[in-house]
């Protein structure tokens, strides 16, 4: 008996299966309250809020629009500039990060996890404090300490406090989107909860927020950090420091934002830089820090460069590049039920029309501009728009969609609702035009046979068509 | 530690937690926005809504009749008669199809799995579209075709489009389970919405439906395929045809309805059929096409004959049977999510009074009719009638219910919203009362030691009883 | 392919990964109408509502509190008195039972598992009915029994029904949890419901009920058990016994409530009762009636003593202990999504401010009283005051809270809404603090490295604090 479960067991988890079902296979059930999906006209979005601190910007997307509403999440873009600390933070929901510009390091507070990153010296504890107020180098150690770097998504499971800090010399901008639906968070699915360790920041996300809105750094002076509304004496025992750091930890003076400026710059012991398009997982290889944790959260690989053109899973020299990130090749993407895809389409070049079988798509345009066309169930067109570098539009699970890019070619980021995210084809190679019989084609479409057959089988392509190929195509039909 | 994961991993998988937990292990949750299950009468339910094509009928339950919002399901019933073609679509939830009544082939397009149907001549591609433009036979290839055969059920993933085609004599009839609250579903959970791929039918579910309502070929024009909302250029360009084949893919002027007439019938390459009740397992391995692809989703089996007397998992030569599917005789319905059971009850025969741990029952009466009761929370009786054939009644989870067969007997199929749901008996041989000490017995009923002996140990049988045996088990007791 | 996926999947199982994700891992997720857990004060709340039965009585916790909105849990506490004897009955979530106080036993129903607890004597049935009839010992058969001891957290699957008596001589106090917003119920979110086999008991949930209400018995004879709504006929059918006996099963006159008292004491066979603070599992590894079902849902451990010092996973001479209950060291958890923690805290202790990641938090007072701080994503407090021996407050995920014990020492039970709940202390050890480089800190904080120095490494101890150390603390590091 036991044998034939473990048989069963293996069966359902075989690799097929899991590439069909993803996302359903591992219980992901988005919260919804109805029908927010029954969309009728989607537009570009762009954001609507601005949170100005010290270091650098912060830029809302309207939660309440039904964009979110139907797909679940929201986005924000952070811009750091160069020597901006983002505060340390966590949120009740995953997050998936994608590194638009720049460089810079981030760490993270994962309970359970060990202070790995030291400094050389091997002086004692109470040396180092001596030393320490004497204004010598200290002895330090922390936790990992990982690299941001342009064209990464950095998986952010939810509750887990992290600061970033810009260590380059152009402003480091990403783009955060917010899975507030995941069945990781409890709390509010309106309104995502940022919490901060420090400072004394805004909420990004709120019901006060007004479209246009702006918020300089002071405004809003009610909000604060987890110690903000603690009683100053008992953060004063918890700590064992004096009063006026405890008050320093409440940061009941602090004007700066979340986002504040380090004015000498920041140092810390971090791992040396590999090369751009390095991925972490060769560097760790590479790397004699090897400590026997690989496999543990701890030291699980949190990011992968989705931008890398050699990492590319669909290509074509004529139309463009595909890249797709998931539980298969980014495992923790299975704890946080997100994936991303990576697009770039040449000059006028075409992604054949597809529709994701389980999961919504928000797609944000990362460089140049592409036409879009989405379908609803009723067949009628809800966008059919350019998509701008810096807007979004959500793409509703099943929803039909094609873009084809404009004359300087067109990039986007998507953010897939599902660790395994799945779309169909409906022209090319792999389509479901091409998985039905010529016979069932013919009587659907009221064509004769030949036609049906010419549907069929005149793209070669599979995902990413040539422009202009349609004359050409048709020469060789003729031929 | 590896080590101790594993076992505790394989603990947690063994068949016995599997047995009790089934749904709750694998995170089903289902969607309700609170106190729909809060039911004070129910009704036997005959479909509201009917559309009309010219191939068949859609007859249509009220998706928002309480018992549906309980439930989280909607339910659609199709006849198809005979050359008729259901054309191509996709649902964002999972479908459990019960053929009521006929034969037919189905083929499904699943993203990623290859065209393994061909025909035999080994032309190449030029020399087949020659040959094709000639008026000669086409050499074809496509994805697998299915059988659908009476007393079948048959899983449909959320998001794989399909189409269907009645290739018997008599009308091809299907009930037709629709999962909207579904971890898979992501889109509308008030109204399933159908995407089809071909046509310009009508949304079987929609607010705009009134009750009793028709609709007749050609009404309620705006709906429309997932072409129907692209630009007819886009279309020209992806898929290299020309214009007036893209505008045969958009349908415009199809006034068919979603089942269209094949004239001369569909002649498509299919495996032979097998005698009825075997199962397609039975058929694979007997197959010489079997090519090492079994265990992908692409060649999994997806249906299963609920009706063979063989495959009974309870069978009483003088009460009737009952058979059940689920994911550990069919695996794929631990992905749906979803179960069914057949029961036959012979004539006055009874079903132990017994109620469902883990799912909601939607029970569709299939052959004659029975009397059944279903008791709430609070004692009450909501239901007391007869279901007969074509009529559907949903007992909520945890609800008391009995059946009894009326003269000509009683059949009926029960979806189950759990894909091992599972059900305690209140009397027989396997029930709860079973399960206590008499001493317990006779205190909570009031009544004697001797008393309570006799009413845990009177019935010898499980789950389904004779008919009027009352008198004669009295007799035995006194002897 | 499918050795990669076999190593990818044991890769996703690896004990750190469940370590951190735990409940996002296995498709939690609670069901929520939007901002339930939009909080700016809780208070410390008693229950509001009483029934009072024959043999005990049954406190219950106002549901429609926002606290228990936000949490999606319902809370009861029962007293039985000695001989007291509460009717089998299930709900559709799963429960999280704790017993305050007192010891007794208790009989699941659990389908499928055989009746293994039987009397000696090797009579046939029909020597037992004869010998039952002329009064003399009944040789009888029923499922397992569990005893219920003080200190003890007993997980009750899903619509298993169960009863429970009163063996001892003092009263027997149980807090149970009703997770309602679990995957395991597709019932009504709102108000639990609670199925009876027996009886004609009040709902414990119902919107009728009015806040500081008490019911006596006999009050709101409308409720009754499953077999109340059935027609008696069918009763005397199913069961095969007389109309009188259907009729007590039916309990029309049954006016004892909920719990009723056995006049002279419950006579079952139940295993001899293992000293105190010996595990279920020890005494099952001792006993001789081990059977080959250990591994069985039917034999699972259901219950383990959370109040035994030995178990303690953080132990503090000076501070106290805590305890905790997860799917690691009682796998039924894992099919329940829920975890338990007990905290014993000396006089003037402090638990290290700290916030659940994954879960909310049910705070229960079992002793003593305790300062209770809890901090909202705004930085501000909601909570202040506090909690007393018998009161109940919610902590949300992710708000941070502080405990510190009273005079008089402090203990609490925690039920948390995750399988693997994790907290992340902010002071301390393992703390988020002690996780960041000093130059960070330093500058977050906008305190100079010394401070951070400091503030970083003050603290030695990990979760529990020891009292008044502040001072000297500070005088180790001036030393």
């Amino acid at each position: 008996m036991a044998k034939s479960t473990t048989t069963l067991f293996l069966l359902s988890c075989s690799i097929a299966l899991v590439l069909l079902n993803g996302c359903m296979g591992q219980g992901r059930m988005r919260e919804m309250q109805g029908n927010e999906c029954q969309i009728d006209r989607l537009t570009a979005l762009e954001p609507t809020y601005r949170i100005q601190a010290e270091g650098g910007l912060t830029e809302v997307w309207d939660t309440q629009d039904q964009q979110f509403q139907c797909s679940g999440v929201s986005v924000i873009r952070r811009t750091i500039e160069p020597n901006g600390l983002l505060l340390p933070s966590f949120t009740s929901g995953p997050e998936l990060i994608y590194i638009e510009q720049g460089n810079g390091i981030s760490g993270l507070m994962i309970p359970g996890c060990p202070e790995t990153f030291e400094s050389m010296s091997q002086e004692s504890w109470r040396e180092g404090m001596e030393r320490g107020m004497r204004g010598g180098r200290f002895q330090d150690q922390h936790q990992k300490i990982r690299h941001l770097r342009q064209g990464h998504i950095f998986a952010m499971p939810a509750g887990v406090a992290h600061w970033a800090y810009n260590s380059g010399n152009e402003p480091l901008v990403a783009v955060i989107l917010i899975d507030t639906s995941n069945h990781a968070n409890q709390l509010d699915k309106d309104y995502p909860k940022r919490f901060y360790l420090a400072g004394k920041p805004q909420q990004e996300h709120s019901r006060h927020h007004h479209r246009g809105g702006e918020s300089q750094r002071g405004e809003h002076g009610s909000d604060g950090n987890v110690f903000s509304g603690l009683d100053t004496k008992s953060v004063v025992q918890s700590f064992g420091v004096s009063e006026d750091i405890a008050e320093k930890l409440q940061a009941k003076q602090d004007e700066r934002g979340n986002i504040v400026l380090v004015q000498e710059g920041l140092h810390v012991i971090k791992p040396p830089s590999s090369r751009s398009y390095d991925d972490e997982r060769e560097q760790r290889h590479r790397s004699p820090r090897s400590n026997g944790l690989e496999e543990t959260i701890c030291s699980a690989r949190l990011s992968e460069n989705i931008d890398d053109p050699s990492k590319a899973d669909v290509y074509s020299p004529e139309a463009g590049r595909l890249t797709t990130l998931n539980s298969f090749n980014l495992p923790i993407l299975s704890n946080l039920r997100l994936s991303a895809e990576k697009g770039v389409l040449y000059r006028n070049a075409i992604m054949a029309p597809h529709y994701n079988l389980n999961a919504h798509s928000i797609i944000y345009g990362v460089r140049g501009r592409g036409r879009i066309q989405i379908v609803n169930a009723q067949g009628n067109s809800v966008f059919d728009d350019e998509l701008r570098q810096g807007q979004l539009v959500v793409v509703p699970q099943n929803f039909a969609v094609v873009k084809q890019a404009g004359e300087e070619g067109f990039e986007w980021i998507a953010f897939k609702t599902c660790e395994n995210a799945l779309f169909q084809t409906l022209a090319g190679r792999t389509s479901a035009i091409r998985a039905m019989p010529v016979e069932v084609i013919s009587n659907i479409y009221q064509i004769s046979r030949e036609q049906a057959y010419r549907l069929k089988f005149s793209r070669s392509e599979t995902t990413l068509f040539r422009p202009e190929n349609q004359g050409r195509q048709r020469r060789e039909m003729a031929a």
